[in-house]
């Protein structure tokens, strides 16, 4: 409890760091979705350890098996099972941790829920349960993509106090993002980005960064006043993501300094449509989707594992000095790009399905 | 789709702004809980419109009336039907708009999605539809005080570019904040957010404003992993709410920016438990209530309604010129507080009654 | 927890017999049904207490207000909020068994369960709280009318040992049903069943019996494999109902006995469409309805409540001699028929709105 | 949509007839909950194919994997995921019935909800789908066993016309039932069942059948009004399983010709709680179990795929024989012992968990 997310397309991961394998329940897809294992894997790729010299050592693969739901490339409407084996589990790494919680990290607070609590300390916390919602998402994307022409791309706009620059949100594409290993389309930022990330490691040390994303082509009219409002869901969706500490649509908290005169979106008739000559609402009003891009930033905080020394106390309440083990990541931000994405698509994918009900 | 929230501590309200009534049933409420409707009108009070300057015009008692689930002062465990009935209607102020969208209203989307709206334009996104919330938040409060002592307290920490400042998260009461009307508990600041309001409705405008609330004694172990993660949880009640743009809770945005070493909270023994010396984390460690005072804010964009004169176009794309009318609130935060406060009651209630599972 | 039903199509019922006033919230009807008070009303006078001398003595207009949700006749898409007030209340006629659990009745359990009970003891699990689902349904109903010409008729097909036959599931319509008090379309069955209501009455005792219905018209394709199966949703519904105790569907139990080859409903090519030649799956295949008549029945065990002197203990273990007081129906069936009607409506409504998702 | 049950303790089914495996996620399990593989596989194998030779040929070993949620033979809190392999699907037996809609089985509704259908026509109306319910419902045994001491046990109480007699409610056990393969403690009657059996097989035809099941030491106070009855759960659970028609719980149909003197259960003082002289109404007041035995009867009607050809007509309409080809069973009531008694287990664990909250 509570592992399931969605109404109608609705998953349910299960999986800790450390067990046989991860995976996902995906129920509702829309049937005669074509469908291949390939369409998953491309974002379980993006997402997965050891890809570069910035994430953490563990190896995994992470190759997705569908086990139900699909026949001859296209989905049944009946519920897909997904499943990604751990190989490089070493429990073994936390047993010099097992009497001393994690400064900022779930191993207290896990014991404390479930008076028990995995090798690998924070059990259900750990980075591995969203290869799930990734495998998910990619579903998601797809079925967003065949029937609204919908985008979703995500990347890095800040690492430690290197803020991105002059992306374009109405073009941004993933190759773009990809260009680099930090994921952030200012190759210039990226690069500065990239070397506080390496000292950071080499300091034994950790640092946060931002995501920012954007989702073009919705449809208007998406979202459920009161409580499952657009904007709502896309907070839960984000700040369910591990390590994560804030998340603003559109103009955020420096919206919260301005005026309505200058707030304000007004209206225009272009294309056809109703548009907005300015977009500091991101796409949304009211809790409900306008056509205009859909933008949101997610705050990550510096990964907790560090190999720095830490003064703090055992289970038992002994002070003791920390130096963490065990192989983690020096900032989660690079590959957390996939994730805001497939978490973005599962919102948006469940909240275009709920709206037929009203066609 | 969807007036409901929460899973055993559960929600539904029902209303719009020129209705005959808004109301709310509230199921989960435990039994053989002391409540009278006074418990209740304290907090209705605190958000009703007219109580000051600040606010809007519209003159509504507010008065609840509970329908059903209580006998004698207790609840039954049956659930709680209340209703608070309209008064001050004036549809016909919304006559003149009923060809233009507000700009930043909720005018055009609703319109879109259900292809038909309210006398008043945004339906259901009407701050008259907290009034249901507002009534079940001040019963999950009841429930919390008694059964573990928790304490909630939100107030303004500041409007336009305006900040509060020292406000201690320890001691700060709900008398201190409604000290002044602006219900900002730092005096000074308060002084000149009175007259940043004041002066911008004196011209027709409105302006946003940021939330700080803090949630004191909650025990160690609420939140459940994946979705329903205490901070998701609080995301999504949060985001909402009309009007609000961001969430952050402990460090927030800023946190993104620092190092682990900075960031991490080192535990130490304090009055018998494993406390932590800092509080970056904001009261949660992997989704999980860790006994710390649990703390976020919420940014609210300005109001969307204002009179200044706006360049737009109507429904058919004509280009006009709109002066709204109607009695809007120029700034929304100091009646936002008790919203944020019964937000927080009723998602703790919620997972305080999901732990409960565990025992 | 729970009083709420229905995943898209969502009602919240709240109410005991004799608080101030029940109701219900419905969530997700779809937007610009046209709904009058009427439409509802004439569901509510079928199932209201004191319409004939079959039915208990106490006396309710059960008058509905509609009090948000609509506006100039139409639905806005918006949760309705649905009030009927409480009058003839005499929790008085409690004190005297306040001290001793009802036999088959709910006192003993609401105090295991809630460690309280209202003043009438079974506090929801009186029939007045069916009022909220009998209005809720009755907005179901309109919306199946109009989307798909769905017709909804039930009727009493047994009491005692009385059963009627002859009705035609093709034809029969409420007018008929109404024809006489019980409910029952075979006249001479009706006449049978009312002599044994008033000598039951008479005797101070009680009489159970079987509502059959029929839906009319549903499109194939409702109902939602594995736990959303169309029958498994129909049979929660019912067995929601106070008092009963058997759902069945087609065949039911008698099909149990039957071989293949006679149970089996051949297809055949009619009206445009693959039919079947016989009926005995009623409606439904693999939990899918199939477009033919979809028909089930529903136990009702003999009300609780009885004059009759009974032999049982206090609640403190004492024996005591229990002859009940109060207004109670002799034989619940004739007032059940909307109820059931009504939570077929329910449901049929809301796995419709879901399927649209597939659309 | 829907493959989830459940609302604390909650499960999420996949998997069809002949894809790569069948599994479930089991969510809100008790931490600290003694697991091995093979308190699971005992279940299973009382369910799998091949068992006799009253059941299907299809040679399945049906060994469950549990993934994730249990380490060192405890359970974590975490979801469980469980996963079967299928071994011997054989699509290709559905070849020469793609053509043909088979009668009362859900071929044609698959298709017409879903567009599409997989090789075996009926998609996850196959029997293949209750494996993961009966895995996950021995977990939920387990954890009702080690809590409450609650004992469930289900057994077929008819084949065809054959009744079982003198089953005794108090002290039946599994042994008992697992005596002979048609799995009815009536060893009299089991034999003439038997006989029914292979003589309906021998003539390519089916036969129906009617389960009991008795669940012992419920505590006093499960079950939610109004939705969440104890007897509206059970009865949605049993009408969720494949080929059942039929649910009444306590004296049921044959109660509805009873009068309230003779229906009623009076009370007694024994063994320290008030308890019931008789026990007509299953175990259940108000929705609420009430410390008796529960107990309840589902039925089951005859399979529909059989040898023996049909006058039925194919897909275009054209009149067609079809011999249905494929391994199916003649009867599935003595394989359904397991699944009835599975889906009893989630339901009650479900409403033991929720009844917590008022711990």
């Amino acid at each position: 409890m509570s592992s399931s997310l969605g109404r109608l397309f609705r998953i349910s991961t299960f999986g800790e760091s450390h067990c046989a394998a991860v995976g996902v329940v995906v129920d509702g897809v829309p049937p005669r979705l074509e469908l291949e294992p390939r369409d998953i894997q491309v974002q379980l790729d993006r997402r997965r350890p050891g890809q570069s010299q910035l994430s953490t050592e563990r190896d995994e693969a992470d190759q997705v098996e569908i086990l139900s739901g699909v026949e001859n490339g296209l989905t049944l409407g009946s519920p897909l099972g997904l499943l990604v084996r751990n190989k490089d589990q070493r429990p073994q790494d936390y047993g010099a941790m097992s009497q001393i919680p994690r400064p900022s990290h779930a191993d207290l607070t896990y014991r404390q829920k479930y008076g028990i609590h995995a090798a690998s300390g924070g059990g259900r916390s750990s980075a591995r349960e969203t290869i799930g919602r990734v495998a998910a998402g990619a579903i998601a994307e797809k079925f967003l993509a065949r029937d609204y022409g919908i985008e979703i791309v995500a990347w890095v706009s800040s690492v430690g106090d290197v803020q991105a620059d002059g992306v374009n949100f109405d073009s941004i594409t993933r190759a773009q993002v990809d260009i680099n290993e930090v994921r952030c389309p200012d190759q210039q930022a990226a690069a500065r980005m990239k070397a506080q990330i390496i000292a950071t490691r080499q300091a034994k040390d950790s640092v946060g960064g931002v995501l920012t994303c954007v989702c073009r082509h919705l449809p208007a009219g998406l979202g459920e006043p009161a409580f499952d409002r657009l904007e709502a869901r896309l907070a839960q969706a984000m700040l369910s993501i591990p390590a994560t500490k804030g998340f603003e649509i559109g103009s955020g908290f420096a919206g919260a300094a301005q005026r309505g005169s200058q707030h304000n979106d007004p209206y225009c008739f272009k294309a056809g449509r109703l548009a907005t000559l300015t977009n500091n609402s991101g796409g949304v009003q009211g809790g409900i989707s306008n056509g205009e891009n859909l933008y949101f930033r997610v705050a990550f905080k510096p990964p907790a594992t560090i190999g720095l020394a830490q003064q703090t106390v055992d289970y038992q309440g002994n002070a003791v000095t920390l130096e963490a083990k065990g192989r983690h990541d020096p900032c989660v931000v690079p590959r957390a790009v996939p994730i805001v994405e497939s978490m973005a698509a599962l919102v948006i994918a469940d909240l275009a399905l709920i709206q037929r009900m009203r066609q």
